[in-house]
């Protein structure tokens, strides 16, 4: 039995205003001139006559909200994921303890965990011309060598875990984090930036807390609707927001957050710099952006899945003070 | 904004035990011989080397829980989608109320709701090799037409609902369902059924309410782990269980609810027809299998998908006494 399955604490019960999922975003496209197929969906079934053409829904995006009975926060808190994954990123963590999710709900913040275009329940090509491009699917060795939690190419073979590291690296934890990976698309962040910008307009002014890829789309969501983002949590974004747009970010206070072991990584290093770069220039603009740097606040080991790392709710916690002393959890 | 999101009436709070996600099932696949791809996973990102090759997840599966503070429910309940479809068919319902995960949870049921193998939260083909096939992705008039919602071919075009149709099938609630169907691929119900009986075992002896192509799933995996399936309730069950393993169904009470406008539909009536004439040799092997024509009981109108009609919960109304006059409910 997997280790994800036990709940070794046993926190108090929560009450729960409401809760439910919906879809929002995408839009009609219409496929013409495919032949029509003979489907036989199930081994005993009847056969069903499947016509391919007609018009499809593309670009939808899911969304799974938890409201408490005494809410706290003051605007509801949306959980972006990052690149090939989901919203599973926030909730329980692979090693079996309350995630991200959990902690905030549990402190009163109305919750909206999200699947991006193409990913999870939100569904992938609709039509083909959804992604346009083929999905990109990651051997088991590739996130924890990319994703800073073994030391380098080959360290996964070798189980060479970064020394200190938070990540619940045992093997079962490991692969209970790499069984909610999903294949990804490169080619779709302007479908899944339409559809984030659905659900700000659905669900209104609310918190962004943004993971990795998400972070582009934090930042872009912000500039196109900064009436609707009330701040902005980056935790290790991979990219920037749109330069010519810096402006638009002035009154949204922006947290970032980085883990540990960057400048051991190839590819972290310009990662980060691009974004406190990006960063300078908001507050250029005028903007507020706090950059955060664990490591210099005596956090150490942080991987790239800070949420999942065994000090999850040490970071967490940081994030909650940081909205509070902004007025926004009272 | 979409209907899906007005919460129209407001029933208590309800207080949770825990909640959380997990994903089960699965194993390790080698792939030799692929390319090296230089990806360049998000714009104005820093690109990566990923090697193709190497060991890769398959056929695992997701589900995430919400246990109830005061369970009545003798056992957990797990729900299983149908084809084409996620976990998200228990949730809220396309125009916007209580599905019937909220129904079972309020009255004290632990709920397991699930995204089977290939789909939502379960990830897709994380090798090619999975799925062994193309998808198939639906039109918005495919499930109109198919799922006994509108009048049969050309009826989305014509917008012609069944006469009586529960299925909330007004524009804007119709589109928020077809926003939750996923591409669905034909090929992988060996995997899907690995990935219960693991998610069975797992989780222990529970109820299990199967829709349409999970009836499959409910019935082979009843047969193959009968002493984890307390219970089995088959909503509109698309295929029978194995003719040669009736007698292992001799001690789970079994339940089969169909829908209106069978005796009218292209494929529904033998659909039927080989549900009832399974269940007649489950019986004869001293089994018991209640079916249940909604119609005969006065309840009229029901599409397809029965748990999002606007009689959902009169529907579920039904499963609930049924479960209660077993024991399985105090």
């Amino acid at each position: 039995m997997p280790a994800a399955g036990a709940v070794a604490q046993s926190p108090p019960p929560i009450a729960l205003e409401r809760w439910g999922s919906f879809h929002v975003g995408g839009r009609e496209v219409v496929v013409t001139g495919q032949p029509v197929r003979e489907v036989l969906f199930s081994p005993g079934g009847v056969p069903a006559r499947v016509d391919p053409n007609g018009t499809y829904l593309m670009g939808g995006m899911y969304a799974q909200y938890m409201i408490p009975a005494n809410p706290r926060g003051q605007a509801p808190m949306l959980l972006w994921h990052g690149g090939g994954l989901t919203g599973v990123t926030w909730e329980t963590t692979p090693d079996g303890r309350e995630g991200w999710q959990h902690f905030f709900l549990r402190r009163g913040w109305p919750i909206y965990v999200s699947d991006a275009v193409e990913r999870g329940r939100a569904g992938w090509t609709q039509i083909p011309e959804q992604t346009g491009g083929q999905a990109l699917t990651l051997t088991v060795d590739n996130p924890f060598e990319r994703f800073r939690i073994g030391a380098g190419p080959g360290s996964y073979l070798r189980q060479q875990v970064l020394p200190g590291n938070q990540f619940p690296a045992d093997r079962e934890s490991y692969l209970n984090f790499v069984r909610q990976v999903v294949p990804r698309f490169t080619t779709t962040d302007a479908l899944a930036l339409d559809a984030y910008l659905a659900l700000l307009d659905r669900v209104g002014p609310s918190v962004v807390v943004a993971h990795s890829q998400a972070g582009l789309f934090g930042w872009r969501a912000a500039q196109e609707r900064p009436d609707k983002v009330r701040a902005l949590v980056l935790v290790e974004p991979a990219t920037i927001g749109d330069p010519a747009k810096v402006a638009a970010l002035r009154n949204i206070p922006v947290l970032m957050i980085y883990g540990d072991y960057i400048a051991q990584d190839a590819r972290w290093p310009a990662i980060r710099a691009n974004g406190v770069r990006f960063a300078e220039a908001v507050r250029a603009a005028g903007g507020s952006v706090d950059v955060v740097d664990l490591p210099e606040r005596g956090i150490r080991g942080n991987s790239h899945m800070i949420m999942m790392d065994r000090n999850s709710d040490e970071v967490a916690g940081l994030v909650q003070e940081w909205l509070a002393a902004r007025g926004l959890w009272r």
